[in-house]
């Protein structure tokens, strides 16, 4: 970390200063430019906050140096980490899966038709939500508990993991048969949630907030991580801009950054980030190159009747075109599907 | 609403599209362009999502006349909302009220001074953090329990009424004695957080998310209101923009247009906003100018050894003086103080 | 277009709108719902400002169903334009050009030997600015005129057709033997030049601005094209955001979307869109596959010595490495390199 | 500035980076850290491009700390700048003016009209564009140099000294007799047009582009200081945020911030900011209260008639009675209006 006085410091303020970093453990090197002092310091900096050391009268910024994240770091952890959801299904570098399934469980012959469907064009995990989050009170909230029987009841007769949103830690009895549990944008933030998800040994699916940083994001898998749950698959589905044609931003660029700060798999969800059905082909194809270890993508039997998020979901015929491109893809690549 | 179809349609699809809104309930107006055919729904559209109609095939756009929020709405409650916190203190049109105290409850000896002093300043609610949201799980996270009873001791010490933020519904029994209950930005979007509040009586201090819109904002303080508590005052702080000179930018013309499409009271949180301590006078007379009904500020007896958030701090001293400006200017405004 | 009028309006005042209307030659249908009366327009809107509609007392919004770009619009012309840059270089659906070369010309030597490279390695333009825009006036401006000339000479000595930037109307001259003027990101809305632009023939590279949405983008193409100049390639190369881990975030949606919307080909600078040398490679193969028509990557015969944005720029070995990639997924997309 | 440089790097080639910036003149302090090695550079920085710097392979960051603008930095000019357009009209501290007038100028009667009413209103400057930068080339874009010659005669008739907006070099010799030059948010990096302005001595109105930081906008002053003209005046006017119901968001906080960073006065243009009427007047009212030098105001005769921009300009009478607002709270903050 490195301090920048501000001009003319007295000496006695800097003095105190110096004291205080080193009481902390911390050394200090001292350099006197031309208009400002600068103070490296030297030693274990991450539990130092930022905002209290720029809160003192004669500093005038912080820089930190090395991230603040150390479970997620890939410095720390050179290895790319393969989070195995079952023994057939491994997510990380090397493998490329697709999770399919319906915006929400409507019903037990909704959720079993999409699940077998989406199995047979290729799909190896299926999603499908039972607590919804939805920006108004009056819209459908999802079928909570019943949703969440219903969803693995075509586990069951599928034998597809299931992946599903988690929205209150009280419900966490409720995943035990869960494969991999969702935290939805919403909650990229939600430390409490977070914290408790980082006492189960489950995978977490943990997708970024929509005007959530690349280093916040990396910050909320660390609150999972610091509990020891090292379990942890980020997603990526959109960032919010001035952009209105689609409903938010795929940050792509947000892969490779992702995969070279920290050694987490990463997937993508473009039905979300655009939000417009036929998008969903062309930003796979880009997710597949760009090097994302999955994608997430809705599919619904009648996307027109659909209780939710209609609009951006494919039928199982459009999914399965869409399989057929993804899979030459991921073989050009060298992945495993 | 207003359905636009795509060019040419089949005949057999609009008469399809009709009859099924026909079956909610909704009468319909058609009205044939020279390139589209726009339909016009007539009834109660708020519990039918654009989402599900922009899914159907002939359907090219989508626009909600009416906005999707009831209970805040000021066209339907015209009359302004005066949310009573106690027998003294009333926070809505006419009233001004400066809520400060320190960010975090360190200690009782910090509260309890922080408390004395702001209260002889003329700070009429007590603010302080008992469970703090803090971006990385390496940071200070507050002392729970034992903060929320040094609060308490401070409203014994002083009287003052006290604002503080909870971020997991299981505390809620832990929040008894607290006269209003914060709901911070990260969690504005936190629908089970939502309803549970719905469910008591308290006053709840929404702050806005972030990156969400007024409209989203409005529509959190529904999930609050449809549960039937109607005592909800809203708070700007700031929202993610790319400018990097101030933490966040305030929204300061989000107050006239949050009182014209809403009857709920609405302050100002300079502090988090800007994350300068100098920046905090110059933005709290623009907010009380621009109409605001409250200010919310935090102020520690030692910024620079605040365990969170010292940068943005006033020192008693400094709150003093500002407390003197605003005075001045809440009389020029014709308010009460 | 579509008129929502204010609940309750004068009904003399309706009648003095619905007049307005028809004296500019359009019909008018109106619709009366439970809340509000709309009206829709039928005829030719595109010349009817929405802002003028928009301030009249008793119109509570606007909304425009045809889009207000013509000339652009894949609706109206559906075959995608293919610009003719030299007999040999045609930019648009079935091809893939990538146009390489140094961010400034700096000397005849630099752009000469980063010119024999890039065309070793496969590119089919050589770029290389003369006409530099810096943020600091302290900064390096480009070789202005000299820097033409030296481009002019590289092209000479390979045969590479060139594209540079125009920043001033007056220089216009200047770029005579020029094959493809380049409108930076900070004058996409440089109406002035634009419409000077659209009186010439020669192909015109417009890139996005940095704020500008996707709508804006076309208008500014629309600009050219309303002067008589369809020869327009459009350029995405990244939007501000919040995110600072990257210098902007590269929109790949932007990429289907514009090609949705327009007939205009489009191409990539994953160079300016990440600021990240390293970055270039993931970004590029993102972008043929989401299907661009093209790319423009910064070369420099040494990066760390280059007089502006030396972090991004590949070294003539990485860009042969880069091109060797390229060139197995253009050929994979069936496309002519 | 600091330079990081990244674990372990190779001892020839830190002290190759070490000659280099000795030869340009500027010593060095190294601090070797537990993790990293730091280099602080000691002397004149300015010129030196931060790109270039991070261009070098073993360089991991680089951090300016002194700001890049000189001219336009209070640190070096302490004492703050007032414009002195006319004898009586100076802008800057300690003064407040409100520059009012119709989005573009239409007739002599209709500019005559409205400056004789913003006069006896109060507004000490007439504003009215004749060149109009338009998104779409189908709109109005203004009477040219016919609505310059009607601009001055309502200077002529009225003694209102007049602002209007320059958009080409080559239009710079009709501007003799206008008072201020205004340059547009979309032009405010058109820098061959900033370095125009920078020769001549007239006062320029720079407006802050709408996707811009305050630091760009400082040094697009620097641009024309850098030339020689010191008589710029800022224009805050909305930046682009993700809020849909304002049509930018005005950011006051850049007031108080820009004061502090740069000696130059600083106004506020509510109009264009919001995009409403009605919302004018609160922004207004924030704008004073927060400390800018003056306003600008759209105020038209008749303004659902405009031929742009009618939504957000105010009738005579409205404006009438702003100004009545206005001057109390200019009296209030003790300044000459």
């Amino acid at each position: 970390m490195i301090l920048v006085l501000k001009s003319n410091p007295e000496k006695e303020k800097v003095d105190n200063l110096i004291k205080m970093l080193n009481d902390k453990g911390l050394a200090t090197n001292i350099s006197e430019g031309s208009s400002h002092t600068v103070i490296g310091l030297i030693g274990d900096t991450s539990r130092l906050p930022v905002d209290l050391i720029s809160a003192i009268d004669i500093v005038e910024s912080v820089t930190r140096i090395s991230e603040p994240f150390k479970a997620a770091n890939r410095k720390i952890h050179p290895e790319s980490t393969i989070v195995k959801v079952t023994e057939n299904v491994s997510i990380g570098e090397g493998f490329f899966h697709v999770i399919a399934g319906p915006c929400s469980v409507e019903s037990e012959e909704q959720v079993i038709e999409v699940a077998k469907d989406v199995k047979a064009s290729g799909a190896t995990l299926l999603r499908g939500g039972a607590f919804k989050p939805r920006t108004s009170p009056y819209a459908f909230q999802g079928l909570h508990a019943d949703g969440l029987k219903l969803l693995l009841e075509a586990k069951k007769a599928t034998g597809l993991p299931v992946v599903t949103e988690i929205m209150n830690v009280n419900h966490l009895d409720l995943f035990e048969d869960v494969d991999v549990i969702q935290v939805g944008a919403r909650n990229m933030q939600n430390f409490d949630l977070l914290k408790e998800l980082g006492k189960c040994r489950k995978p977490i699916l943990l997708k970024r907030g929509l005007a959530n940083t690349m280093e916040e994001f990396l910050m909320s898998a660390e609150y999972i991580m610091a509990g020891g749950n090292s379990n942890v698959i980020l997603c990526e589905r959109g960032i919010r801009t001035f952009e209105t044609k689609t409903r938010n931003t795929l940050d792509l660029s947000a892969i490779p950054m992702l995969k070279k700060l920290s050694h987490l798999p990463i997937i993508v969800d473009p039905s979300h980030a655009t939000g417009i059905s036929w998008m969903v082909e062309p930003m796979s194809k880009a997710a597949v190159a760009v090097g994302a270890d999955g994608l997430m993508i809705e599919v619904h039997n009648d996307p027109p009747k659909a209780l939710c998020d209609g609009a951006q979901s494919l039928d199982p015929k459009q999914f399965d075109s869409l399989m057929k491109e993804i899979k030459r893809r991921v073989e050009f690549e060298g992945k495993q599907g």
